[in-house]
């Protein structure tokens, strides 16, 4: 963890700044009559769950550039989710991906009071083969032409579960890569139902305060069909499943130009938008940070959450998604845990009677203008004094270069080479 | 209509060179263990309908550019419709546009009895405003944040039933371009819960036997955001209205590098498949000749629709929807309606036994060779031999420049202007 | 043009808030060592031009619904243009189409005056046919295979540049729609010399202070190939005709996904960034309003611009293009140019020293960082104080309803029915 | 190598089968007065090459999936080549990617000899970082911010030439994965700058009969910003180089809805089309099989190179890129490089001079159709017949499987592990 007096003194250095901005952010909000604490309130209370995979450097097909400093084990990315949360005070929980993390249940507890972490959902991976397993995911995993190869998958998912439950997380997340990569190399109608019984017989073992999460995806490892390709598909898989399930959007995992915010619309309008992979993209699942690209795009899906925030059941799991190819991984999570807070902040500033009526009326431009209104109010200050408030760093980004920890861990963690890349 | 004189001229100079490839093919065939009469009768009893709107020259926002003898009438186009079955005897059908059609139901079924035509199923129109019309569409017809302009709406399309059941067609196909332009200008909830009130409307007037087809389309007239965008708020729909509500895929109304295939798979599985609006598209909503662009998307299309023949219940309809911009509208019908049955007729020489084994035992590459092979092969003959059959020319476009029709309606109907699209 | 008592009012209810804001702002920017008058300075003297189309109201090629007061002819759409810079006072010029806005010089000279504004470059229309044109574009102007249209077409663009230099403009601008619907129904090499050559014979003609502006525009109303579909053939272009000629860039006119401000850097860098029509867009040329949808894309595209305001002989034209299809074109105009200016004004905000030392030091966080520091300043004070410096509105939407323009006009220009688009 | 007698004995039991459709399609081509033997010369004549890594198994970021036998070096690998063209006879010659393929000149000569095979372009890699080197490629390299990184780049390249001199190539193609993942990592046109020059110091080294291909693609790696993302920048490259530089095309390396053929026709035109790697895509740089996706696509690309055939000085270098995750390479290669010629023979069959015709008339359907008759012969017989021609296999899957060759290979060489990907 990072030393609390370089905290303190990055903050001493930034806070007379800070004051004026949000004085003046104060003021100016109070006279659109917004109240500046409350949104601060808010913001104290919004937390994004950070994924053990993402402390480690991405990579592409062609190459992974490793940095200084790669965590080694769960126990190092802990330490470095850890040190996310501990200036940013964003992002309290860690999302394991198994079999990557497993680890004993008790070590996982020890390590994540040390660091002041909880568990957010946990992952599952019939994706890649791992050294001593039986039978191959090649062809696929939970939809797989071969009986016992869906059986080891589902196995492989209630044994998530079952780690899950002794750590106390709460939710299993399903990603698969299935799908074919010529047209006829499989039959859709009969891969659909292979993978919808497999996500049954998982469903059957999910306890009964756990949710289950299906995350769609256009493409990727697949190149010519996925068997979870879209909302459409992912809709009738949480609807088959029953009410325990729901769909997970990953916002880099649509087609080009969908407006993904009204899909996120019609997940909560029927009841299945079960939770996020936030990031950003400019061509496919590129795993940008978030809001790094169409920043607009990222306030828009906020404004959908916020507007239901109040649909009775509709509590969303938060979570990044990224590679971080050319950055520091705890340096770019740190920014996106902040982006999302930030078009968080900025979609509880959008005036929703006054849109209301501009809607109804038709008015257009005085509807949109009214988002844009919100969008272009800079709420950094009230992020800033949230994390200062919360015995976080007023500058996540300079305090953690002013504490020296990436140079820290590189001295005690050995380098490791640039091979394959890993990352969801 | 055509002289038969002249189609039987034409098909006398043409008819050697079609047996003896007709022979070849047949031998070919039996090499493979397929038998050509049958395929050839699977094509005499397959039809795909012509949309009355398509036999006038289309056009785009920017400009229209008549050609001549534009059809004056629901009755010109009913001619022009009719030469197109007459010479291709593979469109049996006529398909409705209200109010554009509109016509008195004992003239329509005389016209129809006269050009050899039966009516395929009633289009509404609330994507413009007509001249003697209360209450305007701009902002939205069955999703409009307006009440009385919803009911105009529902009450237009129970009117476009009423008169489809006088003239025995059997379904009514909805498309509206109801959206939005701005981020904010609707409420996407709101909109939709509208847009399912209102059709649940026009489902209570629904005759018994009849079909309700609603029509996904991602975007355009609506450029931010459209009320039913994917296939998967067209199947939320067609579940919310019941068992005779069903989706219509118009192949150039998905999202870039969309697989439209398996969108056909999954609806037919979930038996809300009613119907097909067929044309191709290399950017958006192109409405190109169907096949003209890629056909073997098209082929894969109906590889779906073969497979699933004989599943019960599953009778979808077929239709052209084509923008005919730059070439003679009979022409491209023509032209289009054979490459409809050209990937029919190739779909139904896939070796499904084979394709099952190779995709039951993931021989990716032996699953696609299969589709390969059937698509590569010529059906040409067999499409002509069919026409042949029925009466139909060996060489329709030849057949019917020989005939001079257009050169004989151009001086029958007077000349139009330039201005205007209005073609879905 | 608006009763300036009217504005006067408006302005008097804001003013104070606005000095607040703009207070706090300056202190804000100071302690970023920014001089808020030198950046309102700077916006002082930055204008956009309108489109004389741009202030009709917009459609589709299915429908186009109009508003009330619809100008009627070049003088009614040059008061709305009036009106707009008047209240923004950051439109001071007028983009005339021909044939659309032909009429004597004189006029037009007397009407601008009128109405303070001035002539940006001249629109040639080779995309419609005219009631009194020999020969139809229906397949081409500048590279139709036939000589006599394509000498027609040349002939038009002089007579543009003619009527032009009579009214003090200094380019002209040329968009075809020139291209194919089918694979072979042009020969792409062949298509492009016809291009190329009638370029040649306009660019012979033009005046020694004025510039040729080619457009690029990957589809539509071409929908499988466009003869300038992009700006590496634009690009061809501007180099075979010589150093006068130089690529416009329309923002809503690149394939899916592509990076525009690349493109723009590439330009500028080969010295044949001539100019832009800025807009927005979602799925293809949507015309909608600029920053609209992707305001962050629209920063980046005045990041390159801002960042090579020094390179010798570089003065690219600006230019709204829009369809305004929902809203009152005037509304949409004036906040689609202070949008414009918001990106221009954000801009000027980059801090350029730090960024070239975080790009040389491949700190990409830091780097991106500055950009997203400078975006997300809420430069709306500088905008507003700049306007009501120069005389306009602190709320230009506000003002203009306040004033009834709309109205006025409504009462005195007949309404014009619903068909046809005519939208660039 | 098979065994010939394996090859012999699959070729006498298809043997009738292949006569028989051959003369068939002999007679049917002579009814269209085409000279079957004439296009069966041309395919005799027309060769692609294989690149080296696309025998063994390809993979995503994911996962890789390896087969049994995969290749363990260069020398194993040209074994896989030499049976693919044993087999095929299409497939003269190999393409080498330095340094995975670095061997001494000797050794390679005979191996090449040995399995009768040439060499095509050496290919270089600054993609990735190799244990040797010492500045890493993370951030670029030939337009790495650090002249020492460009300047190991260049060496690099430099040496690729030297190898590729000492066993006959005649070309080098560059493909670089630099870029940027977020706004303002990098400046463009520095960028592009230092781009250029490194490429300029690699152009001075290459011998005087030699050709530099440089290859743009539109993202990944890099997935905010490409240095050459598409062929307006490699044209730029190719410009500023000189005349033995020429603009590479992948077909999978454009964004979405690119009209690909009428850039192939572009490069043509102004002398700047060096060469092709072709695959198939359905989202990204997906890497399938030729033709697996959209065959039409690849038929239209080669009706441009058929038709530019006779054009002085063009002579396009051919090569496959694909990766084959979910199949045997060498089958995929085959299969591949198959449809790559059926491309080429079917283009040779368009009726030139009534194209041209129609294109001249605007007879935009008979211009189309005039290609669809070509595309949609099956021309496999010719294919076959050059095959047995040739001393190839008619069925050259159908014979590989026969003569057991991958369980052989798999039981000489040892298993390898699954991580990681590798493929251009």
């Amino acid at each position: 963890m990072i030393d609390p007096d370089v905290i303190s003194r990055s903050n001493e250095n930034a806070l007379e700044h800070l004051k004026a901005d949000y004085d003046a952010l104060g003021e100016h909000l109070s006279r659109r009559r917004i109240d500046i604490e409350a949104i601060k309130a808010k913001v104290y209370d919004f937390g994004v769950a950070i994924p053990s995979w993402g402390v480690g450097t991405g990579g592409t097909r062609f190459a992974r550039f490793p940095g200084g400093g790669e965590p080694r084990d769960i126990f190092d990315k802990m330490d470095d989710c850890g040190v996310i949360h501990q200036l940013t005070r964003g992002t309290p929980t860690v999302s394991l991906h198994i079999p990557w993390d497993r680890a004993p249940a008790g070590d996982l507890l020890s390590k994540a009071e040390e660091v002041g972490l909880g568990f957010d959902a946990m992952n599952s991976n019939t994706f890649q083969d791992q050294p001593d397993q039986n039978l191959s995911y090649k062809f696929g995993s939970l939809s797989h032409s071969d009986a016992a190869t869906r059986a080891q998958a589902v196995e492989h998912n209630l044994s998530c579960i079952e780690l899950g439950q002794s750590i106390g997380s709460k939710a299993l997340t399903i990603w698969v890569g299935d799908g074919s990569n010529f047209p006829g190399q499989t039959n859709f109608a009969k891969q659909f139902e292979r993978y919808l019984n497999s996500a049954k017989e998982i469903y059957a073992g999910l306890p009964a305060d756990w949710r289950l999460l299906t995350e769609h995806k256009m493409y990727e490892p697949a190149f010519y069909s996925t068997v979870v390709q879209d909302w459409g598909s992912n809709y009738l898989i949480a609807t088959e499943l029953g009410e325990q399930a729901a769909c997970l959007v990953d916002l880099g995992h649509h087609a080009p130009n969908v407006n993904i915010e009204m899909i996120v619309s019609r997940l909560i309008q029927f009841g299945k938008l079960g939770g996020f992979h936030f990031n950003d993209s400019k061509y496919g699942d590129d795993d940008l940070d978030s809001g790094s690209i169409d920043p607009y795009r990222l306030f828009l899906v906020f404004n959908e959450l916020v507007d239901s925030e109040n649909v009775e059941g509709f509590h969303p799991m938060h979570m990044l998604d990224q590679s971080h190819n050319v950055t520091d991984p705890i340096e770019s999570l740190m920014s996106s845990a902040t982006e999302v807070l930030r078009s968080y902040a900025q979609a509880n500033l959008v005036d929703r009677n006054a849109l209301s009526q501009a809607q109804d009326a038709n008015d257009a431009l005085t509807a949109t203008n009214i988002l844009k209104t919100a969008f272009r109010t800079d709420v950094e200050p009230i992020l800033a004094m949230a994390r200062l408030d919360q015995g976080g760093a007023i500058h996540p980004i300079a305090a953690y270069r002013e504490a020296g920890y990436r140079q820290k861990v590189a001295s005690e963690r050995p380098e490791v080479s640039g091979a394959g890349g890993g990352i969801v």
